[in-house]
């Protein structure tokens, strides 16, 4: 017998995904905090991991270090999907790609998607797929609640 | 003298807004405590009342009778701007609504909007305008970070 039916055999039962990073950035870290909570109660894949990065010290604000050294800190991911708020969350999260590595630029996706509802449709979608375009698309198109 | 010129000078002074309430739902109360906190930073109206709505007992979930309370509790409102982010939160903004009498449901607007973006958005016009189309299309827009 050779190793490779029982190989084959074990990607057909559990589909091997490589590893993503989610990045939260808030001026509140209340609100991070949360959205992690949430993403980890439904989704439980180890290959996707979450990072909550809102707040300065517990306070209201938003510091770029922070997402370089989440993104350092998971230096194994194959991409980083970045989602912010508003303002300077926002700008720091753009603050914090320029401060990147070039190679590490090319895997950091800031996502155009509301900050709650992009992030867990990320999350989810990264759990079952390493298509990055599927994820940006279900992040982008998260968000609608079919109101008028 | 009589009391009308008054008066009118205080007006120009100072707007009087009407009263209005700003309803958070989400399955986390740290995110609606945290978009609360973020927002009481900006936004000083005492005519813009924000309720955090999230959880249930500090759990992951979401419940509409603690929305039907809160719209109860701040029964003066003109108007009650209700944001969601996703699931059964979204439902439950829904089912309270039906909950409510035919006179606070006119009052009770679904804002199809990004829970943090849109709230945020909404409690900053709210501040300084009592037009409520204006209210809505200022959340409505927001949550664009203007990424490709």
């Amino acid at each position: 017998m050779k190793a490779k039916p029982i190989v084959s055999n074990y990607v057909k039962e559990r589909k091997i995904l490589v590893k993503k990073s989610i990045l939260l950035i808030s001026h509140s870290q209340k609100v991070t905090d949360g959205i992690k909570e949430m993403i980890e109660q439904m989704q439980k894949s180890e290959e996707v991991q979450i990072f909550s990065l809102g707040g300065i010290n517990g306070e209201i604000g938003s510091d770029p270090m922070k997402i370089v050294e989440a993104v350092n800190e998971s230096s194994d991911a194959a991409s980083y999907f970045v989602f912010a708020d508003i303002g300077s969350a926002v700008l720091n999260s753009e603050l914090a790609k320029d401060m990147l590595e070039e190679e590490q630029q090319q895997r950091y996706h800031l996502v155009d998607a509301p900050l709650v509802e992009g992030a867990f449709a990320a999350a989810i979608t990264a759990g079952i797929t390493d298509d990055t375009q599927q994820i940006l698309t279900e992040a982008q198109n998260a968000g609608k609640k079919g109101w008028e």
